[in-house]
């Protein structure tokens, strides 16, 4: 399941009792070889925790053998004994499976600004140390979860012999600079350190990147992708780079559906937009658009809010040119009124949202959600 | 009271129609002279509504003897038939008052993508005209409000024999470019459009441009500015200037206070930046972060929410100098915990958050609200 369908890898998720509620919040994941290739994307959020300072360090040269996540605390802004406490939970890991704590990665997720019980976080490294195993997907993947409801897996069995896995985790500060939420990513096929940070640059790019929740981005987002090499097989690059992406977009949209308090999954879809780079900031403008957001919640096709976020971007386009669909019935023609917006059927929990600039021949599509009772309950009472 | 303090000025308030409730929605304001003075700022949003493409021409010569301002409906997204309606109410006012209709401002207010009544407001208009008094001023202020629960009304009456009154609307979609939100302000001092517009760029600039609530910015934003030179006074630029920005600030904190749902003002105050931008930016990044607002919602003082906002941002600062305090209590300090939360009390209306960012010596205050669950009711509500 999940990071042990390549073969070339074990893993483990134990309750170390980092979480008051004692559910699982220790995930460990091996890479048994042959090869140790990893690649990984970072927050690009300025404030980094002390694990993102130190896997940053750790891939540096295009290698690690594991990498250890804990929920229950995002060791960032803890200060000079918080980075101890990444180091000691490398050093842990290392200790335990004979390597060394340079080829440990470490991530962490949880609330900020609060120390890690380092004992106990320890104990439990030596705890999933003993229980690592070829069938330990599903269970790293329960581990790593915090306000998610369900654990996030994705697979790729390719004809060809090789094959990938990966999970995440996340369901708020879902707003990506260079990656987001915690997602590890397992191929056995047989590639280089360079090859893999291609490819998860480029399947990141229009997958993790594209999804934007909340707009907040967080201080512990990191996307790490290991190449065991067992299956002996070198594949296509390309085919390798597809069907990466396909696992990243299915965890992408896991983690939308799956997103704090939503109610609506929004899929905004720009076309003949000038470059790439106006499609994803128009979209993202309207991700972002507490009003319109609001609006979806109570099931209103408010096209209004929608051409109001984009006329704050600095995007090619004439607001009086604008085409606006909701569920397939245009709202909005050259800016302004088309169809009655009691046409839209605003019930399904997916919203599609077609916005075309008219303004050229690129297109990008933005995940987000609606903004709604629960997201404000859940996230006011979150430390608490 | 309020627009009408100053000499030279009358006004009214009065029921067009063009609200279902039967409210109060449209409101004139007319300079009597001798002066004819005026300046404006608008919205910076290019998705710009009809009254705006209007007001932009009509001032651009530096004179308006009249603005007539209606709730209701934003006359955007309206296409030609919205700009008719527009210019037919200019044209109703000149003919009422026996100006050109040049000299006379229009402001909008209300859902966008429908079409006002025009009937019911050219008939308003005459109304309004008849009911013009020196007296007007508080129906004017009730008349511009949409979701406002309090009209917002400010003076100063000056030592030297000169005054300004000022009235404001507005509960959402608080964020401004240029301005914000519908400001008339009204003097009787006698100052000509250079030094208007001069004095009302730099007193928005500190005051309206920094007030946050929701992020989203309006696609229908004037603050207008009008001088009758009736006290046959002309003040010194500095005070005056001075005098207006107090005016201004205190509209700006009357509208903070009546954002649409909010539990919480937060005043945010970033100090030692190293330029004037960075505090706005780093100020601005916080009030737009809703994991941030939620929490304050939920009376959490999570600084680590604060930190992990700015770190989006391209100030200059090192996240792991900076300190945090709330209502007084230094919750983080260089970066990491410092007091315990639970001695901030977060029950006041007002929360402090101050920002040191230990990068220079400069300094900015964005004024923000908490993310609630009836902003969320109120802007799901609002077009049913």
């Amino acid at each position: 399941m999940t990071v042990t369908v390549p073969a070339g890898f074990t893993a483990a998720g134990i309750a170390a009792g980092l979480k008051s509620s004692g559910a699982p919040d220790l995930a460990l994941i091996v890479n048994t070889g042959p090869r140790d290739a990893a690649a990984a994307v970072f927050t690009s959020n300025r404030a980094q925790a002390n694990p993102i300072i130190w896997s940053r360090q750790a891939i540096a040269d295009g290698r690690a053998r594991a990498i250890v996540l804990n929920s229950g605390g995002a060791n960032c802004f803890t200060g000079h004994e918080g980075f101890q406490t990444t180091h000691a939970t490398a050093e842990a890991v290392a200790a335990a499976l004979d390597l060394g704590a340079g080829e440990v990665l470490v991530c962490s997720t949880g609330l900020i600004g609060e120390q890690l019980d380092r004992p106990k976080l320890l104990a439990g490294v030596e705890a999933a140390s003993a229980a690592l195993s070829a069938d330990g997907g599903a269970d790293a993947a329960r581990a790593i979860m915090t306000t998610d409801s369900v654990p996030k897996v994705a697979e790729h069995r390719d004809a060809a012999g090789w094959a990938i896995g990966g999970i995440a985790k996340g369901a708020g500060m879902l707003a990506p600079g260079l990656a987001t939420m915690l997602v590890v990513v397992t191929t056995d096929a047989d590639l280089d350190a360079a090859t893999l940070d291609r490819a998860l640059r480029a399947a990141t790019r229009v997958t993790f990147d594209r999804l934007d929740s909340d707009g907040c981005m967080s201080t512990n987002d990191q996307v790490t992708l290991m190449a065991s090499g067992a299956s002996g097989i070198v594949p296509d690059e390309a085919a390798f780079t597809a069907a990466l992406t396909a696992v990243c977009q299915s965890l992408a949209e896991q983690l939308q559906h799956d997103a704090e308090g939503a109610s609506h999954d929004i899929r905004i879809r720009v076309a003949n937009a000038a470059t790439e780079d106006d499609a994803v900031e128009v979209g993202r403008s309207v991700a972002r658009n507490n009003l319109f957001k609001a609006a979806v919640f109570g099931n209103d096709p408010n096209w209004g809010r929608v051409l109001a976020a984009i006329g704050t971007t600095r995007a090619d386009f004439d607001p009086y040119a604008v085409d606006v669909a909701m569920n397939g019935v245009r709202v909005c023609a050259a800016g302004g009124p088309d169809r009655p917006r009691d046409e839209v059927d605003m019930t399904p929990r997916t919203l599609v949202v077609d916005i075309d600039l008219k303004a050229g021949a690129h297109r990008a599509e933005i995940l987000t959600n609606d903004l709604t009772h629960d997201y404000v309950h859940e996230n006011s009472a979150y430390s608490s």
